[in-house]
């Protein structure tokens, strides 16, 4: 069995890494921490787990990162906490799992640029999208888990980009649902403001844009330039990425369809589908949905839809884990999505 | 490995039916029926379930029920389809699950003139309500299983009946996701007409109302009169059911909540609660959550929640099927629910 | 021309008001306070209401209640400050329409138990309810405007009440939007914990139960029990209220309807229908919509419809303003909803 | 009064119609027609305008167009319909305002291509975009009312496209509200299809996609290549709009938002925003609101929010009937929208 610890374990991603490593069969957990609930019982918070006995008992503590000891341990805290916590686990014999963005950056300066406050130091870690770096994930102490936009743009556009068959620019329009925003309520997630509503924020500065960038750069052997603008759709899971590219060359549909088969050949959790994806297909999923299509003038249409809490965060961060332990790769996240 | 086959597996309780047995150690799917989808690959209806292994290569098959030969036969078809195949499975060797009100009550009178139709005859049949009726399920060829609305509401007032200590009128108010209507739209379910919406129906003649009633009946000495009243909500998946009773004698909440515990120890999926329950703590589980509060004058609020495509229909469905077969009642449904 | 001002502006009854009176022929919006937002423009919080003429230069003022002097001035203030401000405004020569609970009650002792503060003082204040109280609001200095739910209750039951043809004990279910609860985002209003969800709350214990019990008594020659059990669901506007009675003696429904239609002959804003209501039919508009139907044991499921921010709040504020000025009831309120 | 009369009013297109006119001063609605529901009245099937007396009275009536005399007629018939009935119209001294795409074409084969049907024979239409052809529209005996997606992409574009500073190539991303659909249940609009998804549809084949980019031709000197994506998001009204553009040279944001105020200066329905248009600034409303932000690399991304109903459909038809005929623009539109 695998011990693991959660850090910040009272939010959106930490509920879904309870509610999958709690059907996980190799997976103990032993601790979960947090500074505002300390004491009180994890099915008191996530209240959708109760019954579950690998979580009877458990509650959350308010422990600093040197108490924990486990083999794993994910950190489910914010962009700026993750930098104070992660480099005290480093010192320790377990393996991290990051799932802020504190992490994700082999330039620092970016960083600093886009998240708008000094870093604590750079770490030797592996940006954890399996479909990308899956060898260096499996020898790695840090996994920096990939942000949730990043992880449905980036696995959308990889194969175009490694091909080398479109212009530089990449517009990417994409669509979330508000889990992405978190547990604490603020009038962007008041329920009236986004009933019936969408609602573009960030419009042309939003952070997950860098990343974007640089991992489909290192793809690339010409320039890549990322474009991105999110919007805010009232669904509270899910985000739908819509990227509009440019052929240099004349391809047509089917091509490009065999083109993406084969990148992911073998891949569990991504699905290369004929029809459009949408988010009820991987509501509740580890999947990642994908299709294109090929207009006049080269343009192409790419879309995937991903679960943002599964694929997007907490099932992306088991699957590292399960890379980095040796398990199967699917192991505590091979169930299909819940529909209707 | 139990064969499991599905009759008329295209519609939500079908998929939702293939969602749970896919994940199901102890199952093999060996047919899934559909008149209209002869050869179509299941997971092209059911996108959701796309990857999972155990569905690769099945297809819709239309064959006449005398063809099938499981060990364990699912009927997910309407009203008045049932009738006309179970009785032919009754006659072969296999245990039968019918979702469809056709075999749900004793009295065919009743039947006939709730669902307006002539019954072409009653067989011996257990009503599939494990936690009322686990015993007789056991040694059952035939299980009715129970509509979204009873299993709600059956569960929630089953122990205040039995104990004999409220006067004979419930009045339950229940408040149902789309899901319930199937995946044929009509207007009622109609994006627009649902949306920003509350609408009541059947509000005095929905056919739940004598299933509710003849099993409240069943667990009471005195006389039971239910008074049912439906209403559709802008959610896709739930029930919550509110009862409104009045107690023949001074009790407080802590008994009552007391009396509940006790009735329901050691039922896996039953949660009694201090809290409210809601759907978003139950959807996409087998959970029945329940709680009750006291006013004035003796009345009590009682509130559950379930999925109804879980507990409301498929869920309970394997349950008793894990039932039948003598299986651990959780199989294949030991999970918590999707929240948020 | 009548000068209106409105203290407390900044929220979703104050934008309500200011989208009714921006149209109503025979108003000036002198001045709206806040206390938070001095020298924002109004369209500025209220974006709807943009490139509206009567509202351009509007600016939030925070003064003092003392410094107004309109004709008319509506207090969309919570309650607790609504006692602050009145006093001082009954003092001056303006008509009062107060939108919080403060002056709904007769008995002081009742609102002080359960809104759990101390009262400030009674002032002879008529209950707003055109069409149970006209001809008192028309003399009236101070309007204390019902609250959302017993406006949707107290309509829905005044007729059956009034002919003391039903039982004492009256059980209310009622399902809420939203938008009742307020612009400022908390738990219960945060978009993940209202999708997708039906959320009871104050089961027994909401503060508009004895609001709903003191008016239907005065229209009953013997005791009435209110029972009223409130229900969030994911809706921003519009309460759906089901009202569950059992008469004296054996009436059937085209009766019950007919009465209806008596005691509400006239009313502009009552619309008793065949056919059952629904919140898409009234949104937007001042209109109530009622149906009833007659069960088996003589009882009768009555259910009506409003928008809670306009009959259930501002509108009927302006219903009652238009009233107390002598104009006609339906100024500046003559439109239909907005469906779909 | 102007005489009015509906010809195919049972629809979306044709409540609105009737909501807007039942309020407005100078029409009368003289009749209404419907294939479906002769004999039936309006406010049985727009319920929610129940009350209004310029409809009591008002049935749906099956009668040929050359029965019609009206001073105006709208033809809020689906394609394929209105190339049926304008011709026989347009013989008579009836101005016509047509709802559907069957008139907007200049070039007739453009039509029959994207619209895969044969034309009845080209009459002599203005584009109803009141905006960019005010003074045709005055003269004209038939508008050619534009489509929804149309009318938020050519208002958002045509001050940039006119200025002559951007690309050729315009990436449009539009996100859509169901009511769009129609009236009649798919299972595009089946609830639980559309509840908590984002669907995209027709990513590169759109028919509104020429009618766009016809629109825009007519404004530039150079080429102009429109790429129109529209995605299905669960609300019921309101469209909006991203696009995706690049500058020629280099322009920073407020020199851009100065010249969409020049451009649209004196317009009553267009609001030049400093913040991010949304849904809920519009609903119900015949705003539309815009803005854009400017992004390295000359990017601009640019916004609009419409109600597709009003400004993208019934509102703007009224719009050109008040032009047509003389009277104040805003005549009959000039209300804010429905927030929340």
């Amino acid at each position: 069995m695998i011990g693991v610890s959660i850090i910040g374990g009272s939010g959106y991603t930490g509920g879904e890494l309870l509610r999958i490593l709690s059907n996980h069969p190799e997976v103990e957990i032993e601790c979960i921490t947090s500074r505002r609930l300390d004491g009180v019982p994890v099915t008191k918070v996530h209240r959708h787990l109760r019954g579950m006995e690998s979580l009877e008992g458990l509650t959350f503590k308010n422990i600093p990162p040197e108490d924990i000891d486990s083999d794993v341990v994910f950190c489910a805290t914010p962009h700026g906490v993750s930098m104070e916590i992660v480099p005290v686990l480093y010192e320790k014999d377990v393996r991290i799992i990051d799932l802020s963005g504190d992490y994700r950056f082999e330039d620092i300066e970016v960083y600093e640029r886009w998240y708008g406050k000094k870093h604590t130091g750079k770490l030797e870690a592996v940006y954890g999208l399996p479909e990308l770096h899956r060898e260096s994930i499996k020898g790695s102490k840090l996994v920096a888990n990939p942000g949730c936009f990043p992880t449905g743009a980036i696995l959308l556009l990889a194969p175009l980009v490694k091909e080398g068959v479109i212009e530089e620019r990449i517009v990417i329009d994409a669509k979330t649902g508000v889990s992405g925003a978190g547990v604490t309520p603020t009038d962007a997630t008041h329920f009236p403001n986004v009933n019936e509503n969408v609602v573009p924020y960030k419009v042309t500065s939003h952070r997950h844009t860098p990343e974007i960038e640089k991992e489909l750069r290192k793809l690339s052997d010409g320039d890549i330039r990322v474009f991105f603008t999110p919007h805010l759709v009232p669904v509270t899971r899910g985000i739908l990425t819509t990227a509009h590219v440019f052929l240099c060359e004349e391809m047509d549909r089917e091509t490009l369809l065999e083109l993406y088969r084969r990148f992911y050949r073998g891949e569990p959790f991504i699905r290369i589908l004929e029809e459009v994806p949408s988010l009820t297909g991987v509501r509740g999923s580890n999947f990642c949905d994908i299709t294109l299509e090929v207009d006049r003038d080269g343009r192409v249409v790419l879309i995937s839809a991903i679960d943002n809490l599964v694929k997007g965060a907490s099932g992306q961060g088991v699957q590292n884990m399960n890379i980095m332990m040796g398990l199967d790769e699917r192991e505590g996240l091979w169930f299909g999505g819940l529909a209707p």
